[in-house]
């Protein structure tokens, strides 16, 4: 081992198996969950690898995770056919032996039996267990995780499937590396914002995060933009819960208060769900009139439990007909502006607000593209309104492609609507 | 470098680089976009790494993958500033100097004056190449790629973004690695289909891809399910275009015959898409009434460009008044049966296809969970119709969360509709 590291962090190293994660189809997400674990443990993932179900390239990953880390997570590779490496080659590298565990068989033939099937020959292969091995029991699937010591180092084997993954690596592995990973913990916070895009977010919350780094303890901040959402991610290293919940709380009071009504949540809610919350609150119902957005807006206010308390109904209106005799859009007044327009939006949030007999109307129309388009209104162009008392209406001009442009009138149309119930 | 490789294969390894590609929240995608092309030539990739922008341990990846692998593909980590490490790491671990390139300068500096802005210092560490490297141009920022011959291995390294790295792998990575690739090309089908899970669909097509497995060319079959649709990928490794096209063609004819209408697509399009194409066909226009998916069905059919051409009208009808007032489901109806019931379903498609005077129209309800449910009518139960020229409506019973049932339901609806459309 010439190039070990002398004084191998406890940091970790993940490790997932498996051919069909190295096709141009496929993407590790275990990870993610077993990084997150880690993170809140204060345990730092210096690389993940995703290798075949292949010996000499698992071993070969094996030993070079192992000469520089002292924690090593696999996943995947533990079922019962001959493609099933993991557990062999993890074993053959520390040089341990394989015994028949008697009580995983007697689980696995329990978990068939239950179905009234015999467990087939094959499964016998998920009860070897490598000398040494602590057994990590599977309620959700026939293949145990194991649990190595070895050499300073924590060596866990988790099972591929997500669903008999994450229950394991949050109870059993988080618990064992909680004891060794001393007392510092990861807090996290997340701030979501609405309505501005990433540079804009970034030019007003740098002069504060950039102060965070120079505070004890420090606070690390990681922006990340999605179609029309900007994320904030906070994250702080602390073994002293109390102050790192209060430093967390005053960092996003000060992000609050700098990005004011642009602020959707603190507390990692969704912005859909936020809008159900101030419709509930004010005991209010919505409707929406959509046409470039082809249903996705009320779609994905209808993602939200118990939605159908305060969504009354939604209504496509693609054609012009439909835009008149759905909601009592003036065929006059689409002739004069044209079906894209503040008029014709400001009709239909009007209209179904109206027909619906709700408390707060949206409409939404524009080009989608990418057919449509013309010099004077491009496609990307779209007017949102939002009609309760009184009648709102703005026009944007986004850029993209029609998933795009669909996706972020859906967003600004409940945006609007988000900041309507705020007034 | 004691666990060389001797004869090492013309396999690949790529390592994506950056620390924000170790996070909780962030996948690594752009190896899927270097996978398929590296496949499309023939090479294998042995294995994927993702690793932060830490000198210590970048090294020790490329060392290890060098040792092992004649192809490295590495992206990230080109940028101008301190963290951009790649450059410098694969530079100092072959033993490679670093020189200015004029050229490069020249490139950055007309960028940066295209926009009428003076080029940064801290770009001009963008323009350091290796001795012996080739630059390859990035007309879409300022980062260039470079790619290395060294030792019988080809490195290439790429800049992280996908609009910068996908342009540079697909052109020059691609031409170069193709004069050393040999004349076998990977080519690929892809079979979609709907209506029947994973494990339906592998019954009837593991006794045919099978066969594949024994024929030469040898055919490579993967299954992959979403949410009520199922992917089949068909795979094939040949030096011989014509031949492979053929046999390609053939399987694709195996697999429809076994399959029937439930094969949406030979050609990759989706089930939007096609459900277009045959409507357009038809010269027939099509509306949709949705409670339980909340205008997901409509807004999928919208997702394709021209949509407006046959989608005429979609109606979220949540509330029973909504029901009753734009559908013209008799409440009585409503009252008899509930309002999720075939009935209902039924009444809804053929109010909405008539009040929109359409071709054809669609009814959904259904209860999406998680509240709603009963003894009789649990969560996940859901009744679609499709009311053409005659009504038919299936009732489901879907598993899973709120937003599986309704990604679930909108998909059978858009299949039912496929289907009626196929008769």
């Amino acid at each position: 081992m010439a190039d070990r590291v002398e004084s191998r962090p406890f940091d970790a190293a993940i490790i997932a198996v498996g051919s069909e994660l190295l096709t141009p189809e496929k993407v590790d997400t275990n990870s993610l969950f077993i990084t997150q674990v880690l993170n809140d443990l204060g345990v730092a993932v210096a690389f993940k690898a995703i290798v075949g179900d292949h010996r000499g390239e698992l071993t070969s990953h094996v030993a070079h995770a192992l000469r520089r880390h002292q924690v090593l997570i696999l996943t995947g590779g533990l079922g019962p056919t001959d493609d099933d490496i993991t557990r062999d080659v993890v074993a053959a590298h520390l040089g341990l032996s394989l015994h028949e565990d008697a009580e995983i068989i007697d689980a696995i033939e329990r978990r068939f039996a239950a179905r009234g099937w015999q467990m087939p020959a094959v499964n016998r292969r998920q009860a070897m267990v490598p000398r040494g091995a602590t057994v990590l029991p599977n309620p959700n699937g026939t293949a145990p995780g194991l649990w190595l010591e070895h050499d300073g180092a924590v060596i866990a084997l988790l099972p591929g499937p997500p669903r008999e993954m994450k229950p394991m690596m949050a109870g059993e592995v988080r618990a064992r590396l909680a004891s060794r990973a001393g007392d510092t913990r990861l807090f996290r916070r997340l701030v979501r914002v609405s309505g501005k895009g990433e540079s804009a977010v970034e030019e007003i919350v740098q002069p504060i995060y950039s102060r965070w780094l120079a505070q004890q303890p420090t606070i690390a901040t990681t922006i990340l933009a999605g179609l029309g959402q900007v994320e904030l991610h906070l994250v702080l290293q602390s073994s002293d819960a109390p102050l790192a919940a209060a430093t967390l709380a005053l960092a996003v009071a000060q992000l609050t208060l700098a990005l004011g009504q642009d602020v959707v949540s603190t507390d990692g809610a969704g912005i859909e769900a936020v809008v159900g919350d101030l419709l509930r609150a004010r005991g209010w119902r919505v409707a929406l009139a959509e046409s470039c957005t082809g249903g996705l807006a009320t779609s994905r206010l209808t993602d939200v439990p118990g939605s159908s308390d305060y969504v009354e109904r939604g209504i496509v209106a693609y054609s012009n007909e439909a835009k008149v005799e759905l909601l009592g859009v003036p065929a006059s007044l689409i002739q004069a502006h044209g079906a894209v327009s503040e008029p014709v939006a400001a009709a239909m949030a009007e209209g179904i607000r109206d027909r619906a007999r709700v408390n707060v109307g949206v409409g939404i129309t524009g080009i989608a593209g990418p057919g449509g388009g013309s010099a004077e209104k491009p496609v990307g162009t779209v007017c949102i309104a939002v009609a309760g008392a009184t009648t709102r209406v703005r026009t944007f001009q986004f850029p993209g492609g029609r998933e795009m442009v669909k996706a972020m009138s859906a967003n600004w149309a409940i945006d609007l609507l988000r900041r309507h119930l705020l007034e």
